[in-house]
């Protein structure tokens, strides 16, 4: 294999991973953690020596009512705080933005005043600029800063070139390759990988990844991309994360031989804050409407509705989703 | 990529599905299908344009209590062809005999009499000198053969070497790579397949991969099978197989662009049929434990053992797990 980095024995201290669970599994439930959930989360992730743990998102107030989700939407600095005091542990954190969905000069304050370590600016290609934008203010204000662009499985091969070479000429510090469909297959993600990577490596940044299980790749296309060349993986407990939901963390730290990562931390969250997650009704995970919108290379919103409405009707959403293709 | 086949556009007609729904899940169920469910799964695969449906089991009746399982454990000539006649239709018919459980010498009858196309012979390395006796017997009736060398992740190299270049010697038709503990990643099966394809196109034979889902990679592995030269996959509806199970038939059915591949009636069949047999209590799908004994190249048994007894003391069965290794 050309270009392979690294083995199944030894490690790559490159390698870091980042807990997105509140961010990513917020999109279930509207943010609505307890205390407790996120408090035993952040104790969880600085046990098992996961480098970043992302609180959710920093959403305008101006766009979204506060009184329609939980407080990690908005990820509050006073709110973090609650959490994790001063954070004086080994542990970043980090809060993503959206293009076009905050106000980053308003909510976003200098970086020595709060415990956020790391802003991920999430855009899609036709939003580059705002995003370079935010890249160059977050950047200004002290914080380390990713670039997550989205939905590149539905974009055009030159679009998503064209901002990986703008992406590379800012201050941004990490490249996110981003599977938002789960439609890609790990000989995709092979070839993405190293042309992220020596894009990325060519200006001294880092490159990461961020699956989604819909045709149950999420852990294999993770696993790939470290193999190829990123730096960073994102992964949530148990997956969640909207629709068919991420990499599993557990997976994870089974899976890395850093012996800083412990996975029995993890486990222990599993079986008690999870269960109890999926006990309030959470859903998330593989299931057969997500294979379909994965392999059509669709945003998963059918999917997540047709599950909602309990439907199983499986033949009739297929035929649905490839009218809608022609 | 070096000795990839086939782009992810176009396809392959060497590739060949072999759905193994009543025989690796009739280990979950004891083999107690209803005859609706086997006559259905069996109509579904002709119109999926599935190429091979694999019955059961050819165990030996003096070993097993025939009242202790379901038909598809023995796999009767009768009972078969009360599913599907004469069987005129282009699905070839198979059935597994395990190396030392069955009696194949008095059960398996002159293939111009029988309705089955194909015996898969299934055996461990240690196994191979009765393993070569069964496929001569076979070959000799007009079988076409088949052999799946199990549990290799837990073999030593040369072992499996050894066995390859036994199994190129003898007639069997399809050499497998058989991942029993779902403890292989995508980059040893690359890897795996290349080294047996190498032996088996040498002699003009085949190579199939049947893979588990124990980390959730079975997907991931058998398309990395069949990319890198495999031309035989098996699957089972909604992955179902012992413990975590095996690759999906939907996701296959949906990836590979055969166009006499159909994805509706599988997707139906999931939808009632699948869907009545987890509602009738059987288990099976990816779960924590499984992760654990399958990356720690284990046998699942610890794992359906904990599933069953309703365990959720995930982290106390990993310390068993890494104990017995100690």
């Amino acid at each position: 294999m050309s270009d392979k980095k690294g083995d199944l024995i030894s490690y790559r201290p490159d390698i870091k991973l980042l807990d997105a669970t509140i961010r990513d599994g917020g999109l279930v439930n509207d943010f609505r953690f307890s205390d407790e959930f996120v408090k035993t989360l952040y104790e969880t992730n600085v046990k098992a020596g996961v480098e970043y743990m992302e609180f959710g998102y920093k959403a305008s107030k101006e766009l979204f009512d506060v009184n329609a989700f939980g407080k990690w939407k908005f990820c509050d600095e006073e709110d973090i705080r609650a959490i994790v005091g001063d954070n004086n542990t080994d542990l970043k954190l980090t809060v993503m933005a959206d293009v076009g969905r905050c106000d980053f000069k308003k909510d976003i304050i200098p970086s020595d005043e709060s415990v956020i370590d790391t802003i991920r600016i999430a855009t899609y290609t036709h939003q580059m600029p705002g995003a370079l934008e935010m890249i160059d203010y977050c950047h200004d204000l002290g914080y380390e800063t990713t670039i997550n662009i989205m939905a590149i499985s539905a974009s055009k091969d030159e679009d998503v070139k064209k901002s990986i070479e703008l992406a590379v000429e800012s201050p941004v510090d990490v490249i996110y390759l981003v599977d938002s469909y789960g439609s890609l297959y790990p000989e995709q993600v092979r070839e993405l990988t190293k042309m992220y990577c020596e894009a990325a490596e060519a200006k001294g940044k880092k490159v990461g990844v961020h699956m989604h299980n819909n045709q149950q790749l999420a852990f294999a296309n993770t696993i790939e991309g470290i193999a190829y060349g990123a730096s960073y993986a994102d992964a949530t407990m148990s997956g969640m994360g909207r629709g068919a939901g991420n990499c599993y963390m557990e997976q994870m730290l089974s899976f890395l031989k850093n012996p800083n990562y412990k996975l029995s931390p993890a486990l222990k969250f599993v079986e008690k804050y999870i269960a109890e997650e999926k006990a309030k009704g959470s859903v998330w995970g593989y299931d057969t409407p997500y294979m379909m919108t994965g392999a059509l290379n669709r945003h998963p919103r059918a999917a997540i509705a047709f599950i909602k409405e309990g439907n199983t009707d499986y033949d009739g959403l297929y035929q649905d989703l490839l009218n809608e293709l022609s």
